[in-house]
């Protein structure tokens, strides 16, 4: 168990030792312990020796020359110049938000960049200015379409986030597929099958196996099969990887580079490394924000009034369950894997920053 | 078996008959026969019947004066005055159009609207200009939040049209549940059940009885239950009522206004009829149009050239299932089920229209 300060040093320390600035270093950490805050360890401390491993193998810039590459009044095409995605998509979100206070509306496409993290966090940012945040991202191919077999698409993650008045803002943050890929390694590790329409194996047929993304499965879309509607599923994940790629120059679904130093760099390329996309809206670009944020305060305020069903306390609104989970771990404290307390170890040692 | 034409001819004089201006009565028609070109007859020629009802109950106006209430250089909120959904839609899409076409991009809130028909339509009229066009809409609340009972959403269907060069465009156009209400009503009709994973009971339990709508059950979110990510689904039409709601300032989820005459208003109000929401987004606004659409190009080869599952031949591209309908019933001529050719005569005559 660590608290918050000490893995904030620990991440800062590291991250300048790898040739950070200071407000890179400070960005990375602060992206990186906001999952963990969240409870989504898989894109928290486990990053750490993976961009290590990437730094090391000269697949990712730590003096990245991010910039603008192609505008419009309401948008704009960002080059991340191979930086830790983190540093790409938090100024990309910050050009969204600079757009919309002018043009209403801001819409930022970024290529060149990798892992960004939590897409919840870049959503976020455009809470505080009366703006409602959007961040996608596309992310390495391990679901196929709806009736195929070839591993086209990531989880591809949507975040929105929505300013209310005496609520708390409503923030989803969810990825396009039935399961995220760390839960089936979970199972995998606990020896547990997983439940039927979260994996197929290398022919189309649903498996309970979930170490089959080893061996030529492949996770399905948000549905789960045809009659359960996976080919919508496969829509989002599909539009969430064409406006993360097309639209900014970036590789797109099965092409997208790797974001860990174990498996190598592919042979083809479509486009500039990984891709993101960001949007920032000015609510009062719509209505006033009093009426705005008013109507959006009923809105959450009926639908948390929902009848629950049998067996359940309450019904939820995007966002309650990470809130209530990050005031919980900011007292606790926050709990790293003992596997993972050991990398962090290992690669502060490269460059003397003790845990 | 009706030709196009004549289908045409009888909307139109019909529309006219019910005081449309010239103009408008083409729109509806059209918009009206893309559904049932794209094979989605319940919003094609069953909604004629629906929007005379509304129209003679007072509920519609066919005389309306849509506007822009309030605008900034990217983004407008337009009150429909009551419109067919159609003819407030229409004019909407064309002023995020407008809008693109200086700003980079376009988005439109849409109030006091009906239903729209087809939301692919909308999304489509973007790729002339080409733009990205994106439709949604709210709509009658059939469907419970995952772990409630309660009916607070639509189906809440979302569109996106993506331009390519030699490739035919992606049209995804999807709702966010797992079955429409539509074909529900057919396998009751036919006293076939429903699979698991449509529809919950009034308890909240999952249920395969395909009129449970009817008795207090719901429709639940695309994903089916907590464990397969109904939440996600939940998140997906949480976001296209709030889009289509609280930004313009219509009636959110609970409250959208029945869009059947036999149907009474609500008691409650929190806004003004139902909402739509609506983007264009120039493709040159991020990269130059030789490089998206040669791009987008490569995307949809890629793929279209995913291996199939065994027992499948191919592998779709969101858009080529409608496509090639749409290319079939326009030689073939559009089916109208029995039931729907009579009322179509029995509006007809009221204004000495045949058919």
């Amino acid at each position: 168990m660590f608290s918050y300060q000490q893995l904030k040093d620990y991440c800062e320390a590291v991250f300048k030792g790898m040739g950070c600035s200071d407000e890179d270093a400070a960005i990375v950490t602060e992206v990186l312990l906001a999952a963990e805050l969240h409870g989504l360890s898989s894109h928290g401390m486990l990053r750490v020796k993976d961009i290590y491993g990437l730094y090391k193998a000269g697949r990712i810039n730590t003096k990245p020359n991010v910039r603008i590459v192609h505008e419009s009044p309401s948008t704009a095409t960002i080059d991340g110049d191979g930086a830790i995605g983190i540093v790409a998509a938090r100024y990309a979100m910050q050009v969204a938000i600079e757009k919309s206070e002018k043009a209403g509306t801001g819409w930022v496409a970024v290529r060149n960049s990798n892992h960004f993290g939590i897409a919840g966090y870049y959503a976020e940012m455009a809470l505080a200015h009366d703006m409602i945040g959007i961040a996608m991202t596309n992310a390495n191919p391990l679901v196929a379409p709806t009736f195929s077999v070839s591993r086209m698409l990531g989880t591809n993650p949507l975040a929105v986030a929505i300013p209310a008045d005496k609520q708390p803002p409503l923030v989803a943050d969810f990825a396009t597929t039935p399961i995220a890929r760390g839960k089936l390694a979970i199972m995998g590790k606990k020896g547990e099958s997983a439940p039927l329409g979260y994996v197929q194996d290398a022919d189309g047929v649903p498996s309970t196996d979930p170490d089959i993304i080893t061996r030529g499965g492949a996770i399905v879309p948000l549905g789960g099969d045809y009659e359960h509607g996976s080919h919508k599923g496969y829509c989002m994940g599909a539009l969430i990887d064409i406006f993360s790629s097309v639209m900014s120059g970036a590789n797109f679904g099965p092409f997208v580079p790797p974001q860990v130093p174990y498996l190598p760099l592919l042979d083809k390329s479509v486009g500039d490394g990984l891709g993101h996309f960001f949007g920032a809206m000015r609510i009062d670009a719509f209505r006033t924000k009093e009426e705005f944020k008013h109507s959006m305060d009923e809105w959450i305020e009926t639908f948390r009034g929902a009848k629950p069903a049998k067996g359940q306390d309450r019904v939820y609104i995007p966002g309650d369950i990470e809130r209530e989970k990050r005031a919980r771990i900011m007292v606790d404290g926050i709990t790293i894997l003992k596997a993972v307390e050991d990398d962090l170890r290992e690669v502060g040692r490269e460059f003397s920053v003790e845990l």
